[in-house]
């Protein structure tokens, strides 16, 4: 199957094409295209919609929540650190990979690009200290595995290591460098996913709820976990 | 001052450098460095450290947590979209940008390119329906904000609309597209963030727990809300 051939639009997952695509007929058969207006109403602006306009300007500034990761990689002496980051996310699903946004500045962006590799390892909410603190002191001055009491672990399919206490732990080759400010882009493909047992549900993938990871409230200095349950993805959205 | 003069490695934020700095001296004059080895550890290994090693391999595949953006674009004709997309995060603080994956195939991948503009709405849990309908049928064959009942609101900043219902926006204009894979991603420089007055704390900064954003576990298919408060950043990490 061809990927390209999907309706649906959401770029959410790698698997959900799959669903995804047989949407529109469901909701066909389900006679919800009835729900449409029979002209598209044209753009509703600013002065026909008051209660939509009462948003104020923030400034170009960074958003309010991200995710907490730990980024692991080792430096030329071989000595293993990790460095917590929240300007990160996925960025695609073929190759799976991740994109992980550092300063010139940090000890963590010289060992990658020497390294051509690097680690992400999720904290859940008991390590909430110990990834904080990853984020206050560099690895250019301490070794923060020995400062943390946490174990780096080394990466038998790329070279960095990654921490052993924490539930999910992803590996990655240097895919890209992309300079962007003050700010480098690492893309790095993911080559293999590892989880606790204790974080996989019945069928065997990393469940949310077991992983309990952190997020980030950057303009407020926030960290939060995660919470409850609003519904099933590619589902909630048929009932409009 | 320099940024790179900044002692701290953590990158989650753009104004915590000036706090980070001062940590490595705050934690000295606290005596704390006292609580490291007098000679660091070796790095232990799987042998040694049985308890950390008990992951299981899950192959390359992507992470179990992602956000819910709303990415909005016209189309050529001018039709306001929006779809919702997950592979997305901050990604500089300097200037502050954002990264937004999508596949060739969708709708929005061609008018971003086209418009050289794209916003994110972050939907708040009462938009949950909402926002996982906007990942469910493409623009290309059905008009979202009819068939959602929300409203797009046009930019005054870039040619984009943004759903004018969710709590917080973010307006960009194309700064860089990179082709990754099966995604493209698609890096915007932030011109404005807007919030409601409503997600608004004391100090005029968006409030996590009033935006109440929406999580994706790709892995499980599932929307989560924001959990409790865990702690503040770049402090509670001090205490190690």
């Amino acid at each position: 199957m061809d990927e390209d051939t999907r309706s649906g639009e959401g770029s959410m997952m790698n698997a959900g094409w799959r669903f995804a695509k047989l949407v529109p007929a469901v909701l066909l058969a389900a006679g919800l295209g009835a729900c449409a207006p029979a002209d598209p109403p044209k753009e509703r602006t600013a002065e026909s919609k008051g209660e939509v306009m009462k948003k104020k300007s923030l400034g170009a500034k960074t958003l309010p929540t991200a995710p907490v990761w730990a980024v692991g990689s080792y430096d030329q002496a071989g000595k293993p650190n990790a460095m917590t980051a929240a300007w990160v996310g996925i960025c695609c699903s073929k190759p799976p990979c991740v994109a992980v946004s550092l300063r010139k500045a940090t000890y963590t962006h010289g060992n990658i690009l020497a390294r051509k590799a690097f680690t992400v390892s999720i904290p859940s909410e008991a390590f909430a200290k110990q990834a904080d603190y990853f984020g206050l002191v560099s690895g250019r001055n301490e070794d923060k595995f020995a400062g943390s009491g946490l174990t780096p672990v080394k990466s038998e399919l790329v070279d960095a290591p990654y921490v052993g206490e924490f539930p999910l732990v992803v590996e990655c080759r240097l895919l890209h460098s992309f300079e962007l400010g003050l700010h480098t882009m690492f893309v790095g493909e993911i080559v293999d996913v590892k989880a606790d047992q204790s974080v996989l549900n019945e069928q065997g993938l990393p469940d949310i709820e077991k992983i309990r990871p952190l997020l980030f409230a950057p303009e407020t200095h926030r960290y939060h976990g995660v919470g409850r349950f609003l519904g099933e993805a590619f589902s909630i959205g048929k009932g409009l």
